[in-house]
Formats: C-alpha cells, sequence, structure tokens
C-alpha cells in the first residue's frame, strides 16, 4: 500500500514523523525539570539544608538531559540518511519512543534514591535499552537498505556508537547490585571517553 | 468565506492544524509518564516492594502509549488522503482531540486501581469514545466528499478499522462490571488480532 | 531593523512565531487534563463516590478546551490575515501568551472549588483578559495596517467576535459574588450563542 | 563529516534544531504554570486568604514567562543571523537549553519562598548562568564566522544585551544575602531599562 504512493506524499507523511518525533524528544526532555522537588512550607534554615541534599536530582536532572539529548542527535542522524521507510520501521520508532518517554520516570526515583540499587537498576535497564532499540532501528534500516548508500559506512559507525552505551549501562546491572555509586560512575566514565573519542575525530 | 480564499492559503491552514494536531498528540503520549507514582522517602526494602506492585502502573503506560501511538498512526493516515476540510471538521478534530488529552486521567486511574470496575470502566468509556469519533470524523470526510477520489475505498477501510477497537472497548463495559481483569484481557486480544490482521495484510 | 531584512527572511521568522504560538497552545491545552485529581489507595466503593463527585473537574477541563480551542482557531483566523508584524505585534503576542498559559491555574481552581466565588471570578477574569488581549492584538493589527486589505472587513468582524467573550466573563464576575453558579450558566449561555449565530451565518 | 553533506541537507538539519529549540522553549514557559499550586478542600475564607497570600507565585510565573520569553526572542534573533553551524554549536545550544529547562524549578521555589536568600540566590544564578550561556553561543559563533557577514554588526550589539541581564542577575547574588527583596527589585529595574532602551532606539 505504501508503495502506490508518490513519492512525495511520502515525504510528508515522513516530515509529520520526523516532527512528532522531535516533539515527544522536546517534552521528555523539558518534564524532566519536573521530577525536582519543591518542599511547601519549610522554614529558611530547613530550606538551606533541603537544597544542600537536593544536588543528587540535580544531577539526575543534567544526566537524563545529557542522555535524551544524545539519543535525540542520534535519531536526527539516522533519519537524515534515510531514503525510505515502512510502517515496520515506524512501529520500531513508537517502541523507541515508548522508552524514551519513560526516562522521566527512572530519572526522578534516582534523584530521590540514588544510593539504593533498585533504582540504580532500573535507570541503567530503561537507558540500555532504549539505546539498544535505537541501534535496532538501525540494522533494520541497514537490512532494508533503507539508508541511503552513500551514508551506509556512516551508519554503520552510528550502530556501533549507539551499541557502546546499550552494553555500558547492561554492564551497569550488576554492578549497582555490589555497589550503586561505581555502576552511577561507570556512566560517567562512558560520558567521558564520548567526549575524548569526539575530540579524537576532530583532530 | 473559507470558499473564497486560494487554494494555497488553505494549504497552509491545514499545516497548522497537522502540526496543532501532532503537537498535542505528541504531548499528551508524552505526559502519561507523569502518572507513574515516585514515592519519597522510603526505605530501601519498602523501594523494592514499592517497585514490584507498580507493574500495574508501568502496563497502564504501555497500553496507553500504544492506544495514543495507534490514534496518531490512523489520523495521519486519514488526513493525508484529505483534498479538502471544512470548519466543521476543525470542530469535530477538537472534541476528537479533547478525548485524547482526557486519556492521561483514565490511565492513571487504571495504574492505581486496575483490579476495581469503576476504573477499567471510565477507562474502556474514554478509549472507545475517542475511537468513535475517530470514525466519525472519517464518516463526516467521506460524506462531505473530503477525501480525495482515490483514496475512497483505503478510507472505506480505515473507518472499519476505526469501529473495531470503538465496539471492543464497549462491550468490554459490561464485562468489567463482572470481572475488570477479563475485560483489561479482551484489550489484549484486540492487540493481538490487530497485529495479526496486519501480518496477514502484508503476506 | 526589521524592515532593513528581505521578505522571505521575515517569513521564515514569521513562520517561527506561528510555530512557537502553536507549540504553547497545543501544550496549554493537552496539560489541562493534569488537573483532574487521581486519589491514592482509596477503597472500591470511596472510589465510586470520588469519580461521582469528579464532575466538576470533567467540566471544568471541557471548559477550557473549548475556550483554549476557540481562542487557537481566532488567532490562527488572525495571523492567515496579516501581511506584516512589528516587534510590539510580537511582544502582545506574547503577552496574550501568557494569559493562555495561565488558564490551566484557574481552570484547576474552578474543578475544586466551582461553588465558591472566589474560583469563579478568577477564572473568569482570566479568561476575561485574555480574550481582551486577543481583541488588542487584531485592532493594533488593524491600526498598522498589518491586515491585508483584503481581509479588513473579516478582520473587523473577527474583532467584535473577539470583544463578546470578553464582555460576558467581565459582566459574569459581580454575577458570581451573587452566585457562582449563575456566572458559570451565562458562560454556558455565550456557548450556546455562539453555536448558534455560527449556524445562522451557514444557512 | 558535515562538510561533505550538501547545503540542502544542512538547512534541514537546520531546520530540526531550530523546531527542537523552539519547542523546548514552548514547553518550558508553558509548565512554569504548573508550579502555581492548587490547595484541596479548603474552606470558602481560607480559599479567599490562601488566593491573597499567592501573589508571589503570580509574580514568579510572570517574570519567568518574560525571562524565557526573551530568551525566546533572543535565540530566534541570533538563529536567524547564522549562516553555518556545527556539532560544538549544537551541543553549546543543548547545554544552554538544560539551563533554559531547568528554569521551571527556581521560579517554582521563588513563588515559594520569595522572602528567602536561598530560593533568590538560585534563581538569580540559574538566570544569570543560562544568559552567559547564550552570550557564550553568540561569541562561538561570532569567532567561528557562523554569522552572516552582513549581520556582524547586529550580532555584536546583541552579544552586549544578552551580557546585561548575565551581570544584574549575578550582581544581584550577593545583594539577596542582605536583602532579598532589594535583589528583585534589582530585577524589575532591568526589565525597566530594558523597555525604556527599546523605546529609545525607536524614535
Amino acid at each position: 500500500m505504501e508503495a502506490s504512493r508518490p513519492p512525495v506524499k511520502e515525504t510528508i507523511e515522513f516530515a509529520r514523523i520526523v516532527a512528532f518525533t522531535d516533539g515527544v524528544f522536546a517534552i521528555a526532555i523539558t518534564i524532566l525539570v519536573l521530577g525536582i522537588d519543591v518542599p511547601e512550607q519549610l522554614p529558611d534554615p530547613d530550606l538551606h539544608d533541603f537544597l544542600v541534599d537536593e544536588w543528587p536530582q540535580l544531577f539526575a536532572y543534567f544526566l537524563s538531559f545529557a542522555v535524551i539529548g544524545r539519543h535525540w542527535v542520534a535519531h536526527h542522524h539516522v533519519f537524515g540518511m534515510l531514503q525510505n521507510f515502512d510502517q515496520r520501521l515506524m512501529a520500531l520508532n513508537l517502541v523507541y519512543l515508548s522508552l524514551v518517554v519513560l526516562i522521566p520516570f527512572p530519572t526522578n526515583l534516582l534523584g530521590e534514591y540514588g544510593s539504593e540499587a533498585d533504582a540504580v537498576v532500573l535507570y541503567a535497564f530503561v537507558i540500555a535499552t532504549s539505546a539498544l532499540l535505537s541501534w535496532l532501528m538501525l540494522r533494520y534500516s541497514l537490512a532494508q537498505e533503507h539508508i541511503h548508500p552513500d551514508a551506509v559506512p556512516a551508519a554503520r559507525l552510528a550502530s556501533q556508537a549507539t551499541l557502546q552505551p546499550a552494553i555500558v549501562f547492561y554492564l551497569s546491572i550488576p554492578i549497582a547490585f555490589i555497589s550503586p555509586l561505581a555502576a552511577q560512575l561507570s556512566w560517567l566514565l562512558l560520558i567521558a571517553a564520548g567526549l575524548r573519542e569526539r575530540r579524537a575525530r576532530r583532530t
């Protein structure tokens, strides 16, 4: 059915999917802030203590902002390489988005219970699975030849780059059961490695 | 008044309606996550129990994500077949959206009270009525010849496909009064049937 | 400064303003649902009573959905008639939006305290003032000749149509001090009159 | 890598970045309203007192609406002057957005604790730092010659205009430790000065 439509029509449809996806990313990244608690009617010294104790919530906010931001940049990159799409890719995209949209929930838990294994495990699982789905979308697009031929090498590189955080976050799950803090440090190492690699590619 | 405007103008107006509708879908689907509770200051073992007990909220989240996602895909499909529109269709679209936007409320109730008839009935009623309105928009567009002639057979098929979930969700209401669980299983059968049918159409 | 730019540039800028405005409308209309309470851990009979008592919240939700929806349709109509714009109109648009975005707050109050004068007065004041600003934007655009010459008669009609709800909602404020219910009924009369008028114009 | 792509492709990518950024601004400005408290089940006289006491929350709402609105107008202006962009500018844009999106949190604190130094200091710090990042993006774009040559003088002026609120908000931090009220008045002076300057430029 998709095949019988004129290519221009497909472009409009594709634009709507991209716009919807961008909208979902924009909203998911913005509602992260709603997870930062604002206490009601605390006296002055307690407010000070409260804010000092709140840095894990700010850490969780900025971490998830970076995670969703990276997802968006990657999605952006992948969808820029497509020459074609089908209903199954659209369905995969929705499943992927259902995990991206879920991120504010484990973020919120992490901000509130960052020192407890359950919260860290759930966070790692959701982030790793969203990265895995991103990788799946890319592999599927490569397999179905939806990727523009000129962009195939770049798509292969991007698929490796997407798999890397999936692996790190999944591996951090057993670590979290021993030490929640160590698991969170392993995530920061990933970010540091990412920044270093990007710098290396530039020079 | 609408008729006196040049067709290009109409296209811009139409694009704004589509963009607004897509924005509303994107936001409604994203704020579903706000309905998943994050407890405050629970000790470690209680947090574990809390998360274990929270699976109905995650079930409700993914169910409504699929429902709104399906609504969006269907709307997308229908609006792609329009060659024309009028103020009444725009008004119908707003009434339809008022039900789509409402979905996070019964979703939240369902996640919190999935074993109680009232929550299941309200959920079924809102979903069924939103599907009914989607069907009404399609019938109205067909009756007013707003559908592009080439797309009329596809639009008739789509109208049947929209009516089906409306019927299943309405029929699940009396079931819910007897067994809330059975009503929810009937919804999952609908999803399974939909996936099976789609696979059948492909082969 | 604005004048020295090429007209194409202005079109892109204008498109961004329209897209931002549409986004704000879409979000404001969607977060209305967040104002509907979901109780936590009520036993079954209490949940039933709760939902029965919640109809004022649903009334407030649908009322404000209609109000913001109407605002959006009107804005849409007015911006479709512009041939030009300036920084002051953009500033007016932001002030106007600051009132549209505020609507979920009095809506929430109205749903919770619909029988008390304070909530009804605040609701009426915010809605009336947003309509007044909409009227101001239109008068300003007419005075500055930003309206396309062909659309001037339609713009004059639209400006009257915008003033009408402003007047009704302002007049309902003294009524609300005597009877909050009577004030709310006066708003419904406005909606009924609007629907009747629209039907009259069609025939 | 970016350099090897055709310019049309870049335009589409740029459009997606702008659309995402606009979406984030639209959502951040709209969720400000969620910070205004709606009390539950207060009797009539208490509701009246509550609303009278709530003006600091409305003040915080309108202040932050103006701040985010100004950010959006400025961003809009700067991005309209770009002839080019790179990944680092995109990363800076995300860091900048992470502070804009954070604004509802200190806004909420300010509305609740406007008379306490901690809340005022945090608010000033977030606003000042977001303005500083806006200035950094502009300086970076100028240094990398991403600004269209014709727009360089306007960009220099804009960079000064962005630095000004950063300085005022940072300077208000020591003031807030002495008098939270005086710090807030210094912000209003900034707005008044801004309006006066704009009027001066027009005549």
